[in-house]
């Protein structure tokens, strides 16, 4: 176990180990299946393209499943959970992503936030070397 | 509202608006008596020097005060919670940062985890331009 290079710019990384109450033992964890949607809908448009999708294991929030946590340079990053590991929660996560990627400091005005955003926030962490005011 | 430079080391960034379910109207919020906490414990002990202590608002974990955020530059960092606005929680936070800090990449070998962080984990998140394997 360690660390690997992965995208450095405004990036959605979400959890592969993440399971549901419905996952079946005989298929991919939903975790594993929102990083699938994230990657499907992100290829779907290419207004996406600035936002990277990452996959990891375990982003201990085990309970909160699923779970992605959304970064970018110099911005305030979140983590977020309790999605349905659909296309419906990728495109939202993807929308506020967009949104996050092209705010000033990571905040992004709750009039733009997706529906499928909204009470889905587990936590905000500052970017390195900087705090929120 | 915005973003302000703070330590670009080892921290822990504690959010000084969390509450607990006996915070008063008429005293300081638990979030801000914790960060005090860790304060004077860091500054009672040499061996804390390593670690930065910064305050900031809302850490977007409110239903689980008190929260304290861990970051070290390359490693993954950590959200914490349910933690006690006291000197024992401020010291096993610290304790935990310490050897956070001295990590190869920011995992601490659950034999060296400090009992008072058990349990107490929310979310853990990688390092910009990393993920974890």
């Amino acid at each position: 176990m360690g660390l690997r290079p992965a995208a450095d710019g405004p990036s959605v990384v979400a959890c592969t180990t993440c399971r549901r109450a419905d996952d079946g033992a005989d298929h991919p964890r939903a975790g594993a299946r929102l990083a699938d949607a994230l990657r499907a809908v992100r290829a779907s448009d290419p207004s996406y393209a600035g936002v990277a999708v990452e996959g990891m294991p375990c982003l201990f929030a085990c309970s909160e499943g699923c779970v992605v946590h959304l970064r970018a340079p110099g911005k305030v990053g979140y983590v977020m959970g309790r999605f349905e590991a659909d296309e419906d929660a990728a495109r939202a996560i993807l929308n506020y992503a967009r949104a996050h990627a092209a705010s000033d400091w990571g905040q992004v005005p709750f009039r733009e936030w997706p529906d499928g955003v909204k009470g889905h926030f587990i936590a905000r962490v500052p970017p390195p070397g900087l705090v929120a005011e």
